[in-house]
């Protein structure tokens, strides 16, 4: 992650605003506030505002139960109740804003994401920067033979480095024609420049782009637990986990909640279900009695056994 | 309104809460914050938590620019040409969340605005308090001879006194027929009491409930936009203007350009602009002539004569 | 549920219709279309239109494959994956619309599932009927003393009767006032008549109304995990197992991949999983040792023993 | 646009496909189904399925308004009447399905329109086609000098030949390295071939990718007014143009008052309003008088006098 010297002013000035509020403040992530955690080569994610706390979830439960229950000590109990039993509006009433920065091809994986609010630095209108992901060696894996979209093993060697050349001439090369063809920057007076919402084309989707990103918790939450898990490709597990952290940093009761009652859940079907009553009755159970498929007796024993 | 000492003292404290932060503050809306307005006869509502400002939106805008562009100069512009150009997203950056108590047949329409995020208080889980509401005499309308969603007159002498009376006594009664099958104050112990989910039914549409309300920028403008406009229901609408006041503390440039594009401007369709080009021109143009119904015609001429 | 001639005859005119389309389409579904099914004493739930079937879902998953995979027979499996996997979006390209009538507290629940399209009954332009949900005797249950959001014992002898005369009457003597409010039929020539959208609040919350509702696969499982579910009060859970045997019709294979991997499956915490294992290994697990609290240690102990 | 003989077959066989159903149909554009219309160099758009009529739309708004007003007649006024009040809830009663192929720079824009169903074509599980956008020579436009998001003049000589030799072979180049690394087609047994999902990311974003895209129509309606519309990139506005014409076969009635009263339409801001009943009252007004930036009045003038 390269910050310009513009860039850091900006987020050295960011962190010494410092104002009073009567809203809900939490000092773990006002300590991290505006500051960039760097993600890949290039990219970087940076929470840049927030709303709402632990307390805030609590609240709005609350307005369901009316004065009685009021009790300190049982918030966190609350919120594990909200969370095992998918009662998710009243985390929704908490809000993050992140900056992120981040390759093109993730961002088309990410978007996917329909409840947020999103501001996309605009190719239509602005110039690229020079800036592309190329993935370090240890992450240049291999087509999965069992698994379409699973990665192998590493590359290597010879194979490894000729990747990484293409990678890198392609996407440079690339972006010099896309300059050439804007004809902006030391333009040539005889070229008119190619319009810059035509030229972006020739630019390669690891290509950085950025945005601004804003969502509830109970979105975040749903997000973290696809893409922080590990069938997500790893380029965007890598944002997943940062987050992942900055959430902890948060609202660290919901964010334990999620853990145990989602990120760390498993469910078992209808017919796994029948199948653990078996086994914990003392029945030897297996695949061929089981009325599983070879495919789902794997995924459950891995999962029983591991 | 009638809050009890209770909730006296706990907006006291809301208010009195003083802490730091790096976010954005607006010390305007700060001002306001926990402090109910009142609405209708026991209504409310207040403003409990904000993220953003005017310039969380123009932050957003300028992703798109890159750094070149920002002048603080310019910035009421950027919003105003945002606003009229209808790029919503930008708007959507900032977020705000409200407290409201309001009669069941308002909330009814309310909550047709999806895209908000929302915790009731539950009739499931708790026993409802004993209000409703009466409509002050002057807000007694009759039903509208010329438009079926519409107002007439106001109604007069014993049918005014007849209509109140009618509205009061079969909230009261129904309110305590509810809570006599409730059976759970001065409970009679040989009756078990009707559950609550079932009990609620009892109680007519104009019983008070609360909720919180949380919602972006961007929404709240098109809330506002259906809701504080003449044709909203009197009882919704005077909801839109203690909110929209509240967003001009909020955001007050982004507010301005929303009263400028939205809250007063006018649509003509092909037909209408094609009648204007042509009286600009300076041709008599009747409703004959025009192409329009005589409702839209009417529509027009109120609209440029106004 | 009572039919006018005028409804019969509606309905039986929109069974005539028979067009021939290239769409996809499904006979059982076909068969059971505009057929209102009776939900509580004078409710209905009817399909009107959908869009799909099940091979469109295994369509769209195939989207991202590619031409190689496309066997028909694996089609059921591909289905079963998906749901597994929580794949939703191919489910997303299915739509349904119901028409349903409904008492009011139950729309008031129904409509905070807010991805789904809606078009109501409007009491703001039109008089409301006469008719009011009263439970059968047998649905007319006590307040659970253990669990508030709950039902107990059904209530009965002279109390039962006391609520059920209650109910009926305070529904039916609030219906007579908002009509004679109105001042419509047979109207006072001395009296205005209030506005409909003023009356209306005279009436209770088990009065009638009637919605198009529309939604997509995806969704409408959402919908039916919620509300299919034995936590879901009883007067919305009737309407909701109508519509999970209709989704049965229409989409035999996403049907049952959802009663398997989402209906009837169950979710494990970490810690619990953690337990499992244990058991399985063969140790004697208790409370005390299990690191879960008595109520989730309850909870966990009557899934596995059922 | 290339169709392979296997995609012929299967368009013709789908056409072929024939059943009754007792659903709303649409003669006009059951002629159109399947059929892609092309659209760029390599792209389609083609209707795959859809839900409802204008009728359709009729039917969900007399919901509201009760028996007494259905008057076959009086339908299109209805449709005209919620498009001008924009009552957009019946529109979402209908509902269209689209197959599309379209560059990814353009599918970046198009994906930003949230409320919709999507699945695409995954670059993750599958391998992707040589097939790139490249622009025809009088859509080869320069940046404009007044309007940073705008084309001007079209590239002429040389320079329009230079670009276009580097569109085609940078885009060419980076697909026949992308096709060497996942050594996939005739694999070079000593390489193991890099992962999918990463190789992909050496593509430009030229490259064609395709999905299906499902949404109902007052959403669609909001997708025509923005891309269908001069100020949209001509890449995106084709599919738009494709698209409207479809619709204007599915819902006639629905299409034209969405022509007359949003696509041809024009708002007035408040400040333009009062300037426009200056004039029509028969005074001058100029720039300077008008209360208007120099931008707003040129805006206003070109519209009024086009």
């Amino acid at each position: 992650m390269n910050l310009t010297e513009f860039d850091q002013a900006e987020i050295a000035a960011a962190r010494d605003q410092n104002a009073p509020t009567r809203r809900a403040t939490v000092p773990a992530l006002e300590a991290l506030l505006f500051t960039p955690v760097p993600v890949l080569d290039h990219g970087f994610v940076r929470v840049i505002d927030y709303m709402g706390d632990d307390a805030a979830v609590v609240q709005a439960a609350r307005v369901s139960y009316g004065r009685g229950t009021r009790k300190v000590s049982e918030d966190e109990g609350l919120i594990r109740y909200l969370m095992r039993h998918r009662h998710s509006t009243p985390f929704e009433m908490c809000e993050i804003k992140f900056h992120v920065k981040l390759p093109i091809f993730v961002a088309r994986q990410w978007i996917r994401h329909r409840t947020a609010n999103v501001n996309e630095y605009s190719a239509r209108y602005s110039v690229m920067d020079r800036e592309f992901y190329i993935p370090a060696p240890e992450h240049l894996a291999a087509q999965s033979a069992s698994n379409r979209q699973g990665r192998g093993d590493v590359l290597e060697g010879d194979e490894a480095a000729a990747v990484l050349a293409l990678l890198r001439e392609d996407a440079d090369r690339n972006y010099s024609h896309y300059e050439y063809m804007l004809n902006e920057a030391e333009a040539d007076p005889d070229r008119r420049g190619l319009a810059r919402e035509l030229a972006r084309m020739n630019l390669t989707l690891n290509a950085y782009t950025q945005w601004y990103w804003k969502t509830d918790l109970h979105n975040l939450f749903h997000f973290l637990s696809l893409r922080a898990d590990s069938h997500a490709q790893y380029e965007i597990r890598v944002y997943a986990d940062a987050m992942l952290a900055m959430t902890r940093a948060w609202v660290p009761a919901s964010c334990r909640a999620f853990e145990e009652y989602r990120l760390g859940a498993v469910s078992f079907s209808a017919t796994m279900l029948a199948i653990l009553r078996r086994m914990l009755a003392g029945e030897a159970v297996d695949q061929a009695s089981s009325g599983l498929s070879k495919r789902e007796w794997g995924e459950m024993m891995s999962v029983l056994h591991r």
